[in-house]
């Protein structure tokens, strides 16, 4: 089974804290705007979009916004383009 | 009798919780923004939205927005674009 | 007299429920968007809008949004385009 | 004194509750969003709004919106595009 | 000393209550939406807006939107020209 | 130092009190939009915008919106193109 | 690790109050809408953006909006192209 995300919505799955102190990048529970990092599973069928983010990149997106789904048990995201702050390298 | 929707619209047959169990995604009661599986019965009129989305195909769609209709005592969907989260493959 | 919608307006006189039992279409009382059968009396100015619904068409349409007129002592609405979910054929 | 529209507006004086039963519309006081008829005296600026209307159609308009002012005395409604719901023919 | 009003902005002096009832002009205290009449004192730097509105038009305008300032101890108003309602001629 | 505002946005310095009674202008506390006065520093990236405004030019700009900033113990205000009202001249 | 924004997205790191005094800015806390120093680590993909702000350029922001997050234990903002409202140069 794959999801194919729609237009400009990316299949994110977040990534728990541990590896969130690996890259350094560390998201205050009190900043005003959550923020999370996630890799992503699948990009959606705007061409501009895939340009830009491409499966088994991470990315940094905000908290507020995206639907929440269980896939094969394990907590996903499919969020829109404006919800995508970052792509995070290295 | 047929359906045909307007523009970007979908007509949609939500599937049942056990179809959902077979596919391997759970949609959580207490995510968010709730979503659902659904089999799309007809796409709208709009040709770019027409490449990107089939007769047959298996949708994952979130549960605000849509009007709800019965056909033939059957609970379908009429759905925005904007409401189709994804497609479903295998 | 002769009412033409303008723009992307349509003129629809709504369906009794009986006629709506004959399509199969049945629209609960409780779903948290009410929608409606219609029969299309009159197309606005608009040319795209004209050549996917025309006069005569049955249509289902959201009960939010649209004027309610009366004509010769009948129940009409006038609605708009974002209105219109579907044509129902057959 | 005359008093020409600017851009997609549209000077209109509403027709009396007599000249409304003659043509065989009511307007339900009790619908959820009032129209009225109205007899069209000059129409704004907009070329594209100038092939749809002319001087004398009678039109059908929303209550919501536009403003009222007195012209010699008699009450006249300046309405934008939006406001026009219908052209009454005949 | 000279004001240019910048884009779509209009400089208008509002016409004191003895003129409106000589141009036959009469707004009602009690009207939803307030207008008033004034002369065009200077017209935005919109090429399209100076071929509709010139200096020296009379025009009616709705009272709510716009700014307030005096010039040589007299009230003027600047105007967005969605503000402007329509021109006075005669 | 030198600020360059970005995109649409102008830098002004604010003008006060006495200098505006010179410029024969009065803005009443009372008005309902505040307007004040200022001294252009300098124009954003914009083109077209900067064919409009340049540095030196005298402005008017509605108090609403902007953001205060000191540079070197100064008052200054960074506009955006919608808070220019007018350009005032000799 | 390095984080490349996407779209119209910016990565800043707020520069501190001394550093804020050296450029002769002083940002008053009592100002109705509140902006900062800062300077920038990596442009959007937006490549009219890339041409208007420059990695390692100082940049006035407003405090609203953005995106808090730590960059190996040092405060960052992810900003929009509108939070940011100038380049400081010298």
């Amino acid at each position: 089974m794959k999801i194919k995300p729609l237009d400009d919505r990316v299949l994110v799955k977040p990534v728990d804290p541990v590896e969130k102190t690996q890259s350094g990048i560390y998201l205050p529970d009190t900043a005003k705007e959550k923020s999370q990092e996630g890799l992503v599973i699948a990009v959606g069928t705007d061409e501009d979009l895939q340009s830009k983010i491409k499966e088994g990149d991470k990315v940094l997106f905000t908290k507020y916004g995206g639907t929440e789904i269980k896939i094969e048990n394990t907590d996903h995201m499919i969020l829109s383009r404006s919800d995508i702050l970052a792509v995070i390298e290295g």
